[in-house]
C-alpha cells in the first residue's frame, strides 16, 4: 500500500511512518514542521534530541534500506497545492495526524485558541474537499481523542465506540435511534475533534468518502521497535506543561528529582496506550477500512485507564519521588470514572502493552539519559482555562544534581 | 441597548438593523461586504436595486432621524482588529448573521466548499474567543438553520428546539440524559451551523458566555415597514440558483413568465417563516437572553411548513405559472414530513405572518416592479452535491415579453 502520513514528524506520527514503512509499505510523509515551531514559540525542546526530518529519513533509509518520501506542506493553507498532489501520489490510504494536538496549549492564548480551531478544521476540511475534487479513492484513518465523549456522560454505561442506540419518545412510543455519542469536549483542542466528526459523517454520506476515526486516550511511552534503532532516529519526549502528557511527565519528573505534579486532586481517571500499541492500531485500521457509504468507522484506541493519583502513586513507589498536588488549570470534575469500550481492536488482533514495571523503566530510563536537556521552568501547567485561574509556582528553577532516590533509583543502563 | 449586527447589510442583517434601530436601540453594523462580493463572482446581482451601505445607512438617518454606524470588518480574517474593537464598542447584544448562507453555494464548487467553512467557522469561533479576551458580557444572538436537524430523523416526533431527553441503555436500566438534537446537515453549510453549535456549548460552558441560536426556516418576503419606507433602503431579493430562496424564486418566476422550477417530485417538506417575522424574531430573542452559565438556548425560528409542490401549486393558482419538474440537483430524501416545535417564540408573543394570498402578491409585485433586472440565465439551479448529478439547460434565455397570464395576472399597482 501507498500510505500517506499527514502530520508524520510528530510524535504519534513518526513513529506510525517507521512502523508503516517497516511492515513493507510505501509511505510518503507530508507535514509543516510546525510541531517544531511550536518548540521555538515555547522555548522549549523535546527531551529526546530529535533530528531534523531529513536526517531521521536518511538513516531510516540506512538502516532499514527503505525509503519514505517527504513533501512539507501545510495541510491549513495549502489546499491547492493537497488537491493537485493528491492524482500525483495516487495514495491507498492515507493517515491524517495533522492537527495541533495539546488541549492545555489550545487553551494557553486567544491566539494559540485560533491557531487551533483554524489549523485543526481546515486541516481536515481541507483534506476531504481534495479527495473528492481529486476523486482519490483512499481509505482514511484520522487521530481523534478519547476526549470528544468527555467523562461521566453515560453514567454506569461503558462508553461505546463512537456510536450508541438510544430511545427517542414520540407520539407513538420510544423509537430506537443510533447516534454519535454526544460530544462533551473539555478544551479548544477537544472541540476541534467534535467538529473533525461532523465533517466526516457529512462527507462520507454526501461523498462516500471511507473515514475511521480513532478516539485515542493519552499515549505514553516514547520508543518503538523502530525508533530504537538508531539514536537518530529517536521519537519526541514531551515533557513540558503545554504537551507533555501526564504519565510521561511523571516519569521525566521521577528521573530529574522533581515531584510529581498532580492537578488537583488527581482523581481523573483517563484512558491510556503505549506507543508501540498506538502504531499497532494504526496498522489494523488499515487493514480495516469501512465500505464506501458507510458512516465513519470508530474505534476507542485504549488499552487500560488508570486514575491520576495512582499513577503518580505507582511511579513514587518505583522511583522514590514525592508527590506535589498543585491547582488545576484545567476545568473538569475533580474525580471521574472511566469505563471504556475497546472491543473492535482487541478482535482484530492487539495485544494490548499495558502498565508494566518494566516499560515504565524503560521510559523513565529515556528521561534520565536526557536530563541534562530538562528546563525545569518549563514543567509547571500555567496553561489555564479561564483568565485569573490559579497556577503553581515552579517547584524548581535548575536541575538539581544527580541524587539517589530514597527508595534506591532504577540505574541507568546506558 | 447598544446592537451589533455582524453580516448587517445582508438580506437579514439588513432589516433586522432597521428594526431595531426603529424600536430605539443603538446600532452598529459590521460587515466585510462579502454578500455583495459573491454577487461580482456569481455575474448576478439583487432582483432589487440595493443600494450602496454608506447611503442606505445615510437614507435611513433621513427618514428615520436615527444613526447607524459601520464598521468594515472581516470576522473571519480580522479577529484581532476584532478584540480591540469590542472593548471600544461596549455593545450590550451582538446578532451575529455573518455567515455564507447558501446551501448551494456551499457546494458549488472546491473553492466555495472551503470558503464556506473557513469563513464561517472562523468568523464564529473569533467572536467567541473575542468576546472572551475582551471580557465583553454582550448577549449573542446567532442565526443557525433547521437545516441543523436534518428531516425525519425523529419519526413522528416534532422537532424539538434544540435539546431532546432521550434514554441511554446502562446496565442498570436506561438513564435519562438531554442531548443537543443530533446533526444531520444536508450540505456544507448546515455543517457549518452544526460545527457553530458545538462552539456555542464549549464557550458557554467554559466561558458562561451567553448565546441564543436560532434554527431558522426559509425566509420568503423582502421587505419590512422599515426597508419599505424609501426605495433606497429596498432589501435584496435573490432569485438566482445558488441564493434565491424556493418561494421567493416561484414569486419571481411568476412575475417573468418562467416555469415554477420543482426539483425531484416536490415533495421536500420545509419550514418557512417571514422576513417581518424574522426581524421580530430577532428583537424577542434579544429581549430574553439566557443567564451566564446557562447552556445555549435555541429557538425554532419558523412559523410554519409546506411541501414544496403544494407552494408551486398555490403560486400556480394565483398566478397562472406553469410548473417545470427538474432533476434534483441535492441528494435529499424526495419525500419527507416535517413538523416542527416554535413553542418558545409563540409564548414570548411572535404573532405568525403565514402565507397569505395578499403577502404573496406583494412580493411577486416587488418581482414584477424590476423583473427587468432578471437574468433568466441565472436561474436554473446549476450547483450539484456530487459531481456529475444532472441539471437542467435554461428554460429561457432572454426575459420574455410582458404578457398577460391565463389565470389573469395580479396588476403591478406602481
Amino acid at each position: 500500500m501507498h500510505v500517506l502520513i499527514l502530520g508524520g514528524d510528530g510524535f504519534c506520527g513518526w513513529p506510525a511512518a517507521l512502523h508503516l514503512s517497516d511492515l513493507g509499505h510505501d509511505v510518503t510523509v507530508l507535514d509543516n514542521l510546525s510541531r517544531r515551531a511550536i518548540d521555538l514559540e515555547l522555548e522549549v525542546e523535546s527531551l529526546t534530541p530529535i533530528r531534523p526530518i531529513g536526517e531521521r529519513l536518511r538513516v531510516w533509509r540506512q538502516v532499514s534500506g527503505r525509503e519514505i518520501r517527504f513533501v512539507r506542506l501545510d495541510l491549513a493553507r495549502e489546499a491547492e497545492r493537497l488537491t493537485a498532489l493528491l492524482p500525483a501520489l495516487r495514495p491507498d490510504a492515507i493517515v491524517h495526524f495533522a492537527e495541533q494536538r495539546a488541549a492545555p496549549y489550545s487553551m494557553r492564548s486567544t491566539t494559540s485558541k485560533r491557531y487551533t480551531i483554524d489549523n485543526n478544521v481546515r486541516a481536515t476540511h481541507n483534506l476531504l474537499s481534495a479527495l473528492v475534487q481529486s476523486g482519490t479513492d483512499a481509505a482514511l484513518v484520522h487521530l481523534g481523542t478519547m476526549g470528544v465523549y468527555g467523562y461521566g456522560w453515560s453514567g454506569s454505561a461503558p462508553i461505546p465506540e463512537g456510536y450508541l442506540t438510544v430511545k427517542v419518545p414520540t407520539p407513538d412510543g420510544d423509537v430506537e435511534r443510533e447516534i454519535l455519542h454526544p460530544a462533551s469536549p473539555g478544551s479548544v483542542y477537544h472541540l476541534t475533534k467534535t467538529l473533525d466528526q461532523l465533517m466526516f459523517a457529512f462527507y462520507a454520506a454526501n461523498d462516500q468518502v471511507r473515514i475511521t476515526d480513532l478516539h485515542q486516550g493519552i499515549v505514553w511511552g516514547t520508543q518503538t521497535p523502530q525508533t530504537a534503532r538508531d539514536e537518530r532516529l529517536v521519537n519526541r519526549f514531551d515533557y513540558d506543561g503545554d504537551y507533555g502528557t501526564v504519565l510521561n511527565r511523571f516519569l521525566m519528573q521521577a528521573a530529574i528529582g522533581h515531584p510529581l505534579t498532580v492537578h488537583g486532586s488527581g482523581g481523573q481517571t483517563r484512558a491510556f496506550i503505549h506507543v508501540r500499541d498506538m502504531v499497532r492500531c494504526i496498522e489494523i485500521a488499515l487493514q480495516n477500512p469501512p465500505a464506501a457509504g458507510d458512516k465513519p468507522k470508530v474505534f476507542n484506541q485504549v488499552t487500560e485507564s488508570h486514575r491520576v493519583r495512582d499513577l503518580a502513586k505507582l511511579v513514587g513507589s518505583l522511583t522514590g519521588a514525592s508527590v506535589a498536588h498543585l491547582p488545576n488549570p484545567r476545568r473538569e470534575a475533580d474525580e471521574n470514572e472511566l469505563n471504556v469500550r475497546n472491543d473492535q481492536f482487541l478482535a482484530l488482533g492487539l495485544e494490548p502493552t499495558t502498565l508494566s514495571e518494566g516499560l515504565l523503566e524503560e521510559c523513565r530510563e529515556t528521561a534520565g539519559r536526557y536530563r541534562h536537556r530538562v528546563d525545569p521552568t518549563k514543567i509547571i501547567a500555567r496553561s489555564v482555562w479561564r483568565a485569573g485561574m490559579e497556577t503553581a509556582e515552579d517547584i524548581l528553577t535548575e536541575l538539581p544534581e544527580r541524587t539517589p532516590s530514597p527508595a534506591g533509583p532504577m540505574p541507568e543502563r546506558r
